[in-house]
């Protein structure tokens, strides 16, 4: 199978599978879930909370439903993991059998703020990704949707998010699905970028993004040229 | 002074000045000397031995100077370090009287290589540029040029290369005369990309770009959305 079969094929399996936001009512995880759920792919939001995720998802409206965390990764076949980074081993650590099987995307920055601006964390593991993955054993484990601004997810004026996502991970068909998820956000690319070992800078370079976003006044996202 | 006039007031001054290229004899570091020289810059490449330098820059033509890296330091406005990891602490540490007072630029990416790729190396000080900043307490260290294929600058082929050049640094003037000078090179712009302490991640974030190439047989390069 040449490589663009198995990009077509992804793009068609991934169309009717179910996705999972925990932490979906955090500006990331509404705004990935209305995108997504724009597309035409149905989205379940896990929150600690059932009624805040029901609420949040009745907001979101597009048939978006709400769950508990562990209902949530229960239901789904793909769950992003969108939790603030404070909380992100206990929340995966408590999730390890509602995860087994999954496919599981971390999308978590850990980054530090002072007064000069935000700055890279350096979790033990290497990388959220990476710890994701010592937690959760039985899952398939990727990294992806770093780098989208929050403010434009959740802006339906605008129509079409100018940026590439940058998806890794070990196991090549998770990371396809990944990708084709990626690509059916009008705007959006999903582009392999690696094993979860180089995860830190792709997690940590959100820091830049937010120095970039304060100098130019900005929403700043990455394209991959030449690809 | 608005942004805009300190922009142009930089990209005037920029055409002045004499830029070095420690590490000239390079690949990284031919490519950068030449486009910078195509770009109308007067370049000298440095080099360890004044006679393999010269005989680089006679290749290069476009008026591209050689020397050994004292006097190619010593005879530069802008200093850019294009030298291997490996040595990069020894070869700034000799240079600290000829680098007082200079624009530094380091474009070093620290990485290690194994039979799964290119990983991320944690320098000490966090970063080769935060290294570069500790060695030279003279000098005002900047870091940008990390992500350009070697390939692409060094073809004579290719017209425009079409990237953006993340630049980090503390220092607001010569962050803007390094974005100047990378917006010289018919493609590239520069972009405040934040302070030497978010190096690390640009830094490493080449060895993502390397799965990318391996990947999808490009030659990757970034563009910042939004700005």
């Amino acid at each position: 199978m040449t490589s663009l079969d198995s990009a077509t094929k992804a793009g068609n399996e991934v169309a009717g599978l179910v996705v999972g936001v925990l932490g979906g009512t955090g500006d990331q995880g509404r705004g990935l879930a209305y995108r997504l759920a724009l597309a035409g792919q149905q989205v379940i939001i896990g929150s600690r909370s059932a009624e805040r995720a029901e609420a949040a998802a009745a907001e979101i409206g597009h048939g978006v439903r709400g769950a508990d965390n562990a209902a949530c990764a229960a239901g789904s076949d793909i769950v992003i993991v969108a939790v603030p980074w404070d909380g992100h081993g206990e929340t995966l650590a408590g999730l390890r059998a509602e995860l087994a099987g999954k496919i599981v995307v971390d999308c978590v920055n850990p980054l530090g703020f002072d007064k000069q601006g935000a700055y890279a964390l350096v979790p033990e593991e290497g990388s959220a990704a990476q710890q994701a993955a010592a937690l959760l054993p039985d899952s398939r484990v990727t990294a992806a949707f770093h780098h989208l601004s929050a403010v434009l997810l959740q802006d339906p004026a605008v129509e079409r998010i100018d940026t590439d996502v940058m998806v890794l991970g070990e196991d090549r068909a998770a990371t396809e699905l990944v990708q084709a998820l990626a690509s059916r956000i009008p705007g959006m690319r999903g582009v392999f970028a690696g094993r979860l070992r180089n995860a830190h800078q792709v997690e940590s370079l959100v820091a830049n993004l937010i120095s970039v976003n304060r100098r130019y006044k900005a929403h700043a996202g990455l394209r991959i040229t030449d690809v």
